[in-house]
């Protein structure tokens, strides 16, 4: 039985503890999260990333439950391969379970899955720990904060959060419900920290009604908005506004309809009556009469935004007069091609709305600084360990928690698969665990290894070079002259015969023993090769000798 | 004999207008800047993009000289691929040919070139057009706007710009010689645009010394200052505040090194006497005695900072304690492996400041929203065409001269190879004459073909499977068994043995008659390889068969 009392995020995300955190003591673990996350521009062929579930596997029999905090995919996400390895059962609000139950019905046998709704307010019991949903708003209904209760304290999770207190829905964060905790006695405060160089504090989600109730009044013709498939109360807006404004809505893009239709069967979104449209029926109305809410805020290729912009999306056109909102964040990474959809989308003769020109049209979902600092305050931690973040979000986290007065031995920066270890008397970072991230290919399977990366990043930047020798085995002689191909190089046809014929008559000047040897044939051809490539032409492909004999 | 005046973009940055532009009227071309711009995430391998210039060289005979504003790489950089095919007298200011033949003497014979000293107020006959250089203030010193006398007025580059009452060097836009231009008529205004989303003024480039005043004098340890290698105004000032505040200045990357010896040879930057020490003798001062400049402010790989923060940089270790500033904008794009590297620096005990927390360690060198307005109302011209802006800058800033007044018909939205075309009457954008990107090669080499990066983009996500078939095309029957070979494909072997072996038995199903066809048999393993891959293991490699006749 392992003493004391562990927490250890588990890799994934550069935010750090978002995707998959384990709380263990004793026997006893609850998992919070299992989410993926999205590779760089770097990792090539990379489908999405997922943690490294190796530690859960080892210590499969202590598992007490995975807990959901919220349906966004950096903490679902991760389950069709988390449950390819485990089964547990998974405590989620029934909108959270809706949401993931329409995916996974496309990967898993969904009823084998030991489902079990929450409720905030619920304890469930998890051997020596119990564990608490506490309602905090996000940009997606149901969202819980989780208080896992130990012997030492309660372990605070915020989930992602931020403090609206006009929220769509009107399901306000529970902060007394927070302030309760404080009372009891919050061993440490695992806190969302995303949003911590943003001053101030978060404007309500209901500000963007106003920017829409604008746009809407005033633009002459048709308006696009784009946004996250999941940001129901953005949607929500966007019906009520229309309404108000005498818009149909049309929906572009089949995730977003998806969720719209889960959420309107579980009561989380109100269409109101008439104002939905097909989207094959925009023809029916004038371009003044219409909304259409579409996928595309990230430039995602595939996404109908993206094919828009292209000219390639079968189902409508972007047209002069069109006003399109982006009314999502762009994330880190994805902003040059967003950059590009947008002016493809000007081009077109659309206006596009990217910025918040005096009414947002869109709002953060996660806590400002001054949020963040209620929430310290509110819940009276004593420990802090800041997560969802980066290393450069948890550093500031860190500095203002210091101003508030916590001494240094109170504060800690986690790393992934780096367990955050407390005893009766202090809290220290411990020995790493096995953790780190599973790169799932394009293809779907989980598990690229690093040298495929690297060969996909040499294929990708210097492309490849085949080269193909007929040797006579027995009589050690070349039977015809080397061949060549190649995949991704930029080299003139007469400058690569020349270096190939260099090879060639190095080869032929062998002793006949050396030629009856493949293998060296094999790895003169090409240490050759690559020497007179890269020393001619600067040159670095990948180069696969195939040797043949006859 | 070309009738009227023409003005055509040719292509090369996704910021219209920005890299090359030619003037020409009748027998009569100039040419102003020969820049480059930089491939995005997707173009694989490729190391710069330059204009294609057929046009040019198809015009070459009437080509009187090229202009360049000033020195920055996306508007000299292409000068090394344009003097593979022409050679013009190149005119630019002292400086900017001190800073470009530090560059060209490593591709070009500097000698045989025509370079020709423009000043400031120089009128440069070429033909029926004459040019005439106009100081602006830039973050690169000796930034000319370009007057161009036609026999239909003034056609004014501003090149890249801003309204600095301040300026480092003291050497302030020619407001009055700008004026002057009215009087005289100005046809068109190609303003740079790039900035028309910042409302107001840009701040001076001398508030970043108070930033640096600051950080230089309370900061524990050394000073890191990333930024521009061409930013000379900004290392003046870091000189200059290490003076005042006891710190000795080292510099740590090649081309920033490079820069400051030739800036300094000219006069252009002032080292205070023994503040300037070298990298290899920071360790007899202690830290904060020290203040380091360095590149690799846009996370680009090989520069110092970044292989700084992978800890492989050898001449200098990133310390705790250090402080690092930010002193340039994210070019986008660039902005995931930038968070990349400053995460990898906070995590070595680092503390990164990346925003103007108060006091600017950034600010831009192009003018906002206010100073282009000024620059319109200071030289009137009948028509506009902003330039150096992607179409969503040139969309509101044409936005802005209809409020001031500006008529469509006297409103253009440029577009690169596009003609805009002026007789005695009237402007329009006529037909499109050659223009477009050249893709450089990592190699070197220009003009990387489409078929080319296609096949980089695929290798790079999906991978290559090679299949090897060994044909007696007399018997017409496989010798050996079907062998594979893979690059950056994720599958298990297993898997590639049985499509492997499926493939091989439908061959030795078919007629001998079909097996003596080489060609047959490359192409059917190609098909049902690509079937079976698709169809089993949902991957898409490129597959490259090897049929060998014995």
């Amino acid at each position: 039985m392992t003493p004391g009392l562990r927490i250890i995020p588990l890799g994934g995300a550069a935010e750090i503890g978002k995707n998959c955190t384990v709380v263990e003591q004793g026997e006893d673990i609850v998992i919070i999260d299992c989410g993926l996350s999205f590779p760089n521009e770097e990792q090539y062929g990379v489908d999405i990333i997922v943690p490294d579930f190796t530690y859960l596997v080892e210590n499969r029999d202590r598992i007490r439950g995975l807990f959901l905090t919220h349906a966004h995919e950096d903490h679902v996400g991760a389950l069709p391969y988390f449950l390819r390895q485990l089964n547990v059962p998974i405590y989620a609000t029934e909108f959270t379970h809706a949401m993931i139950r329409q995916k996974l019905e496309e990967k898993t046998d969904v009823h084998s899955l030991d489902l079990r709704t929450l409720k905030p307010g619920d304890k469930v019991a998890c051997g020596q720990l119990s564990v608490e949903p506490i309602r905090v708003t996000h940009s997606i209904p149901d969202t819980m904060a989780m208080a896992v209760r130990t012997s030492f304290g309660i372990v605070l999770f915020t989930a992602d959060f931020k403090l609206d207190f006009t929220p769509i829905d009107g399901k306000k964060t529970d902060m007394s419900r927070l302030a309760a905790l404080a009372d009891e006695g919050v061993l440490v405060l695992l806190s969302d920290s995303t949003n911590v160089d943003r001053p101030g504090w978060s404007p309500s989600e209901r500000e963007v009604s106003g920017a829409y109730q604008k746009f809407f009044s005033t633009a002459p013709g048709r308006i696009l908005i784009t946004m996250f498939a999941s940001n129901i109360h953005r949607m929500q807006q966007a019906f009520d506004v229309a309404l108000a404004t005498g818009r149909k809505v049309a929906v572009a893009g089949r995730r977003m309809e998806n969720t719209i239709d889960v959420c309107s069967r579980y009561g989380h979104l109100r269409v109101p009556t008439g104002v939905r449209i097909r989207l094959d029926d925009i023809g029916n109305y004038r371009p003044e009469q219409l909304v259409i809410l579409t996928t595309g805020s990230q430039g995602e290729p595939m996404s109908a935004l993206v094919q828009m912009s292209r000219e390639e999306y079968g189902r409508m056109k972007v047209l002069p007069g069109d006003t399109i909102l982006y009314s999502a964040r762009p994330i880190p990474g994805n902003e040059a091609a967003i950059w590009r959809t947008v002016n493809r989308l000007f081009r077109l003769g659309a206006v596009v709305i990217y910025e918040n020109a005096g009414a947002p049209i869109h709002v953060s979902g996660h806590a400002y600084q001054e949020e963040l600092k209620t929430m310290i305050n509110l819940t009276s931690p004593f420990y802090l360990a800041p997560v969802h973040g980066e290393p450069r979000h948890q550093h500031q986290y860190l500095e203002f928690a210091r101003k508030m007065g916590y001494p240094e031995h109170r504060l800690f920066s986690m790393a992934d698969g780096l367990p955050l270890c407390f005893d009766e008397e202090r809290a220290w970072l411990g020995e790493p665990v096995p953790s780190g991230r599973m790169l799932v290919d394009n293809g779907g399977q989980p598990g690229v290894p690093d040298e495929i990366m690297r060969d996909r990043t040499n294929l990708a930047n210097e492309g490849l070079v085949m080269v193909i020798a007929k040797l006579d085995i027995e009589k050690g002689e070349l039977v015809e002259d080397l061949e060549l191909d190649t995949k991704g190089l930029f080299a003139s046809e007469k400058e690569l015969a020349n270096i190939l014929s260099v090879v060639q008559s190095e080869l032929q000047r062998w002793p006949r023993a050396d030629l009856q040897d493949a293998g060296l044939v094999r790895s003169s051809i090409s240490d050759e090769m690559r020497r007179h490539l890269s020393r001619r032409l600067k040159l670095r492909p990948i180069i696969v000798p195939v040797v043949i004999e006859v």
